[in-house]
């Protein structure tokens, strides 16, 4: 079973695909999709659209996982996240994968386990979890961390 | 010119296309594109993807407009919504269209002269504008609406 974690934004849309077997994972390759910010919106969530859609054509993960959308308290930022993840899923639909949804809080028990863990203890559990994957950033780390979440959770 | 106006929404986004020579207009099509509520939301993202995908595979419009989207005081229904939008604002992205964005009050001074006009005098005034137009519904209206203003702010 081969799982793709997405951490979708606007400016950077990291992605991950695990390996699930049993209560066995392995990591497969993880990246980010950056946005050039001068650009026209449309223009951008396409880009968001086409690096995901190689990523998909590329890996053929059986499902998707994102973490649960938050309301920010900045309205603008809600926005744009919000039209980032509606590209980002579009483009999951498209390609007929279900896009499972995990609380923040239970990404971090699964992965860290405890849900009030913060970003470093994420990110050095990883190494563990994923020993020798190269992380391309902090978005690809999120959207790994998803990934292995929603294995553990089945 | 062929201008195609849009008004996203998750349940039903409305689209008009209109050809604007000089100060004049002439109605093309219009109609709306409705997802289904049981599905989930990648599904109904392609939904509006594929929809609107084929609406400018027909009628190749130059440009695309919407109105500035507003912040709900629901959060889920601004998530809905950006969403909605996000995916809508990709498939232009990813057909080389630009969307000219435009406030509701604009749209409404372009089409009826006053900014503070209600939906009923925008569709009373659509009927004036574009004779013999048959309008698929109050979404369709509306991406008329939002055509019609961006051909006349040029």
């Amino acid at each position: 079973m081969l799982i793709l974690g997405l951490d979708p934004s606007l400016s950077c849309t990291g992605w991950g695909v695990i390996r699930s077997e049993g209560s066995r994972i392995t990591h497969i390759a993880n990246g980010q999709i950056a946005t050039k910010p001068g650009e026209s919106m449309p223009l951008r969530l396409a880009a968001l659209q086409t690096g995901l859609r190689e990523v998909i054509r590329e890996h053929r993960p059986d499902r998707a996982a994102a973490e649960e959308v938050f309301v920010n308290k900045n309205p603008q930022s809600t926005l744009k996240l919000a039209q980032a993840r509606g590209a980002v899923l579009a483009t999951c639909g498209m390609a007929g994968l279900d896009v499972r949804e995990h609380a923040a809080r239970l990404v971090k028990k699964a992965v860290v386990g405890t849900g009030g863990a913060d970003k470093a203890q994420v990110q050095a559990m990883l190494k563990v979890l994923l020993p020798g994957a190269e992380i391309a950033g902090a978005d690809a780390a999120d959207a790994l961390a998803v990934a292995i979440a929603d294995a553990h959770l089945g």
